[in-house]
């Protein structure tokens, strides 16, 4: 076995060993056919095998009803946040999305390009420490849907319960995708880049209802149109084949430790033991208010930067990696996704209250 | 090592073995950090020091000047077929396009939606079995571009001479990036899907121009503004980390084989070696006129459908895989991309000649 460090970076992030273990030898001849995985055609039984499993799999922890298509497109997450409008809004329409940090900015921004965007709620200038609760905003009745974010990496933020709309609802969950159990049913489109909890960069889930296929206004072009992917079961073009592959082995990993219920109430104690650790001290300050505080990202802060610097110097030196945060907030985050270890958590709790005695403010 | 077989994929393709037996460690641990490639942060020290190698790596092999931008983007070829009218034309704008193969068919259609486009050449009803010489067509005076295909992995077709003009030349080189020498100073810009002649699918490379990243009109979303990608070192989101990796990975092979100079000569013979197997007999029959082979993609019939699918099957039986035709024009097709070794196309001769005698027409 390899010398592992633990792993804290926002993403791409940490996978399963098992599933590293894995894809190291399909790389290089993928069951035994005597052809690399990352070399065979995509039209091949073999990889056609691979993206059928990769769907079901989903299906099947995520419970997608069956009037839902799941698409693996590529471009990122940032490439849904003008596909969603260029998709679902056109001249005159009207959206409405709450603006909860980095991600959804960027997105109301995109969206301005098609259509008018009610922003219903935004918390940018409490520096996105909050998400707001159901009695916050409104959203007017000609809006085609609301969108939001439901956990936002960097402030460390997350929906704890769902907006509930009448509406159409949307939800970037690029952050935190099975990790916690969800009606879909409940959600016309969401989407999410798999190199958070799901696998490598390069592919993007998109599960969307299939009446929302037919919005799509004419001259389109014809790889922006969902309904090309779900025609032809995202292989319209050559899919990202290698990123596809991982997330289904991820999917196997992840069935085996007892599905989303399983890693949901994982995730709870593993988050637990650090917000436990800040409650407990003045030296450590949460950026979220609690009521909004992510199970995924862990935003805080030390009593000054220079100290958050030597945190984070000498706890990558002990093995705790990736542990600052992002350049528009600073600060250290903790990014601990399904597969990001509860031995982790622990050692970098040890590690805090180690660093705050020897380190005093 | 593994039992490889000979593999004709015309994309995805074969890749060489060094470069997958690398790519299987690292995706476990790179450079012993304890961190997988496939799981490291693109903001890492360390990826971006592969993302750097991958570029300068190009940029040295093909010799690209620097007033040229290389982007590493996703969405496969098929995505540059609309973003390039989408950032190089507009209202009453006017491109020209040669119409040799179904790429060029599906650029076209794409490129109508953003401006008028005038398809100067089509060899669409001699099945594509030809590309133009250059006095077969002409560019109107107003057009902005023109726009060719200079392989067509289905007809196994190629321009072994590029179209000479005064406008920008734009080149889909999905299917024979450097396998050849070319001037990089003669177009406009180049783009290639990687899963041919490059590494695996899930990224696409665009050699631009800088002066054509200011033709872009307004509200083009970010991420379809080749600006965007151009200005943030392919950075503004997170990229294929692993497929640009690999693509990296490809080239340090490649330079190590004498770079592309040595490939090219290396190419020419393999294809050679085919074409006067195709030659020396009535049997074999290949699909492009002899002036318009392609050295990449053999596109031949025998004297049957049933014998063809006889052909297919026996050679699948010895280790030849991938030999069927592209379901558009039927037969066989052998893809010999820069990696395919030449023991494989020298048991390719020896099993069509053997097939030939114990199986006349």
């Amino acid at each position: 076995m390899v010398d592992r460090v633990y792993n804290f970076s926002p993403g791409p992030g940490t996978l399963p060993v098992e599933v590293l273990q894995q894809a190291s030898k399909d790389v290089l001849n993928f069951k035994e056919t005597g052809i690399g995985l990352i070399e065979m055609s995509h039209r091949s039984k073999e990889f056609m095998a691979v993206a059928d499993t990769t769907e079901s799999m989903l299906r099947e922890l995520m419970e997608i009803p069956d009037n839902y298509k799941v698409l693996f497109l590529q471009g990122g997450a940032s490439s849904q946040f003008f596909m969603i409008p260029m998709n679902l809004l056109g001249d005159g329409k009207k959206a409405t999305y709450l603006n909860t940090g980095t991600w959804s900015k960027k997105a109301i921004k995109e969206a301005r390009l098609f259509g008018d965007i009610e922003v219903a709620f935004s918390s940018e200038e409490q520096t996105f420490n909050r998400v707001p609760t159901q009695d916050e905003y409104s959203v007017d009745s000609a809006s085609e849907y609301l969108y939001f974010v439901s956990n936002n990496t960097i402030y460390g933020t997350q929906f704890s319960s769902f907006p509930e709309t009448d509406k159409v609802l949307i939800s970037d969950m690029s952050s935190d995708i099975l990790s916690r159990k969800i009606d879909v049913s409940k959600f016309g489109l969401i989407f999410a880049g798999a190199q958070k909890n799901m696998g490598p960069a390069g592919v993007t889930i998109v599960i969307i209802r299939e009446d929302l296929l037919d919005k799509t206004p004419k001259n389109t072009p014809t790889m922006l149109t969902y309904k090309t992917h779900a025609d032809k079961g995202s292989m319209f073009n050559t899919p990202p084949c290698f990123p596809i592959y991982v997330v289904g082995e991820v999917l196997k990993w992840l069935k085996k430790k007892g599905g989303i219920e399983a890693i949901e109430q994982i995730n709870i104690e593993k988050a637990g033991l650090l917000y436990d650790c800040i409650d407990g001290t003045e030296y450590y300050r949460g950026h979220a208010e609690k009521a909004s505080r992510s199970l995924m990202n862990i935003s805080f802060n030390l009593p000054n930067a220079d100290l958050e610097a030597k945190f984070i110097a000498e706890a990558t030196e002990v093995g705790l990696n990736g542990l600052k945060g992002h350049r528009s907030i600073g600060g250290c985050r903790a990014s601990i996704y399904n597969a990001f270890p509860r031995e982790g958590v622990v050692k970098l709790v040890e590690f805090m209250k180690k660093f705050e005695a020897d380190n005093p403010a």
